[in-house]
């Protein structure tokens, strides 16, 4: 069987067969088929699509293109998270531990930043010392002594898909919902979870702009993960301003903590409560989404899921600052709002990912360096009052090399971003929709 | 405005704009352009289709990516001939110098066979001492000598073709008709021809095997021609059954002598004259079809067309045999029809062409080399009456190195190839139809 022959099957809209399917990812891993057959396959499956069974096997190839770390010697149902990707989206940062001082072991392999959405990685490698790099030993060890751990992706953990995303950023093919899940999904059970909660984000920040389109996406996320076996629910979250107030990586750790001291944004805490309840009812720590709600409630506010946070930056190699306010520099710039002031009706939150990217705060392409220190801080969000002439948002980076020049456009940016209006705007939920696993 | 746009939009059934596709074809001839986004590209291209624009920006784009030959200072219309591509297709060996002895010039640039079908190029090469490879100059001053010149394809024309055809055949694009018809105009109107009879095969043994398929093809082609300002017409014209007696290579030059001495089969004779007397007409030598037909027959009836192609081979260094009856090998093999006898209903043209090719005379890959001595002559064609035990065809290879195996083997396929009926079947024309330009 040759590849061209599974090219023409699946030009013409046939379905592949679980050996053609196979072989092509065997074949991209050894690097026998060569990228422009690989690329005219993902043309052909980005326009004719896959089925279930194709989009499983798919997966399952991917998955097994390289190392599947086993867990099974830890105790526990092992639950992890996974976000399609935001702007403000730290609640990694603090659900992990929160969920681990619940009991449920969280074993998160985590992605860097691009383009206008930010990194778990990112933002954890802000505190000094910090390493994302373990190792699978060190990673099991680690979440053996804390209960969880937060690492990154390592060159052994389904090497299909490093190539195949790679080959799809350059050739027009990302936007697909198949290939798009069967990347997530190799990744996240080549981890050795037995279950995964997932967030997918929905609107003018995410990846996804329409709810269609989000639950599209959620509903082939949750069947590949089913047909491997596993535990999976998802949550399709509004990500059409970006989450808490904080974007830019030293100061979204800097807000975590600040949920995990029992404080923190409504939006941050609501969406935290929702996703940590289905992790623990998945890990068997909770009966219900109540139960689960009202543990990790009391995680935040007793100080268990800080405590395991600090443990956590401790055994990977960090030290977090004593006086974490701190981090915040001074002397930031100011986005004055007009003078007819009003109510924000909407913060478009790829625009202010866009604009904490221009500051330093993520990256174009993927070896692009970062600046941990660039922030932008929404001082009002939707639904708030703008009295006339007040500041909607600060930023600040400290690599400003032309600071006049960039701070004006980041300025005319930021303001774009927001639309005001003379009345409150109707609320909007942060749950959009609920995939569970029951 | 990158490549990798331009492959979105194509992706999503968008037109591409000039500027695109002329970007495009300039990246993939100087390289710029990486095999995996053209491959993105073709795959999107299958599928999504290109209109007429596009069609003729992309040709024009093919056709000066390399040199274009100038024949302004030959006098007279030039005329060439293509044909897509069938089983014992010699017609442009006895059609050319026809078309000449009439006084209209034909600059032929031909191709070689590959898989069932053959090529001029192999046929001419089966003469001894002849050449295919004269250079554009060399080529020039053969037509002015003798009004003709059979040349093979030279690296300096349209070379972004060569480029995408390769690449079309490892990536599963092939059969697109718009793909398709860019390549062949793109190296026809290279030529520095004047006017173009395009002979679209249908059926069987041709790459169109409908009707509908071959009509299309044909309406691109005439379109892209015109839109280039060039008098083009198009005949659709059967290939479900060889063409004349032979297929081979030597075999195939003395059939069409054969045409030219006054004799031969009927279906070449037929093709003969209605692609010469619309050559004719397009070059201004005949006023009408009938004037056209009649000029043709009388140039193959009074020894000028053979004139014609004994000084083309003679200047391009070949030498006939003086009795060329001797080139056909004795001792071949034959294949007798069942006892039971009949009618001859159908003779599947692919099958003959690929007992020909196993036998030597064609070539699988484009490296391979062929022996220019191996035949199949069909003894029996459509509508004849084959008697009880009859012989059906014979066929001869001179590297028959297992010879009882290949026999016994392209023996079953030539009788497999072969269906016979106890009553005559009805007539089919040969001519299909006609897209002729007035």
């Amino acid at each position: 069987m040759s590849v061209v022959d599974a090219i023409r099957k699946k030009r013409d809209g046939g379905a592949l067969s679980a050996a053609e399917l196979r072989d092509f990812v065997r074949g991209v891993t050894d690097g026998s088929v060569p990228d422009y057959q690989a690329a005219a396959l993902l043309m052909a499956i980005f326009i004719r699509g896959l089925d279930v069974d194709e989009l499983a096997t798919l997966t399952d190839a991917m998955l097994h293109s390289g190392e599947v770390v086993d867990l099974s010697a830890l105790p526990g149902i092992k639950v992890d998270k996974h976000s399609t990707g935001g702007v403000g989206d730290k609640i990694s940062l603090h659900l992990a531990p929160a969920v681990a001082a619940c009991g449920v072991p969280v074993p998160m392999i985590s992605g860097r930043g691009l383009g206008h959405t930010g990194g778990t990685l990112d933002k954890l490698e802000s505190i000094p010392g910090f390493s994302v790099d373990l190792g699978i030993e060190r990673f099991k060890a680690v979440i053996a002594e804390c209960g969880l751990a937060l690492i990154g992706q390592t060159a052994t953990l389904a090497p299909a898909d490093k190539k195949l995303y790679a080959l799809r950023d350059v050739t027009g093919t990302v936007e697909s919902i198949p290939l798009i899940a069967a990347s997530i999904m190799s990744k996240k059970l080549a981890e050795g979870i037995d279950a995964l909660v997932l967030d997918v984000k929905c609107g003018a920040g995410a990846f996804m702009k329409t709810p269609e389109r989000a639950r599209e996406l959620a509903s082939t996320l949750v069947a590949i993960g089913r047909k491997a076996g596993k535990r999976v629910g998802a949550l399709i979250t509004d990500m059409s301003q970006p989450l808490g107030r904080w974007v830019g990586n030293a100061v979204e750790v800097q807000e975590a903590i600040e949920v995990m001291s029992g404080r923190g944004e409504p939006d941050l805490v609501e969406l935290t409560l929702a996703l940590g309840a289905e992790m623990l009812q998945l890990g068997g720590a909770a009966k219900n989404a109540a139960e689960g709600r009202a543990k990790i409630a009391t995680s935040l506010q007793n100080g268990s899921a800080l405590a395991r946070f600090k443990q956590c930056v401790e055994l990977q190699g960090g030290r977090l600052p004593s006086e974490t306010r701190g981090w915040f520099a001074p002397g930031s710039e100011r986005v004055q709002g007009p003078q007819h002031g009003g109510f924000v009706q909407a913060i478009n939150a790829e625009a202010i990912g866009l604009a904490a990217l221009k500051l330093g705060a993520g990256r174009v392409r993927k070896e692009d360096d970062i600046d941990h220190g660039a922030w932008v801080f929404l001082r009002k969000k939707v639904g708030e009052r703008v009295e006339s002439g007040e500041d909607l948002a600060w930023f600040s980076t400290p690599r400003l090399d032309r600071p006049a020049e960039i701070a004006a456009d980041v300025r005319d940016a930021i303001l774009r971003a927001y639309t005001l209006g003379a009345e409150p705007p109707e609320r909007q939920p942060l749950i959009l929709a609920e995939l569970l696993f029951r």
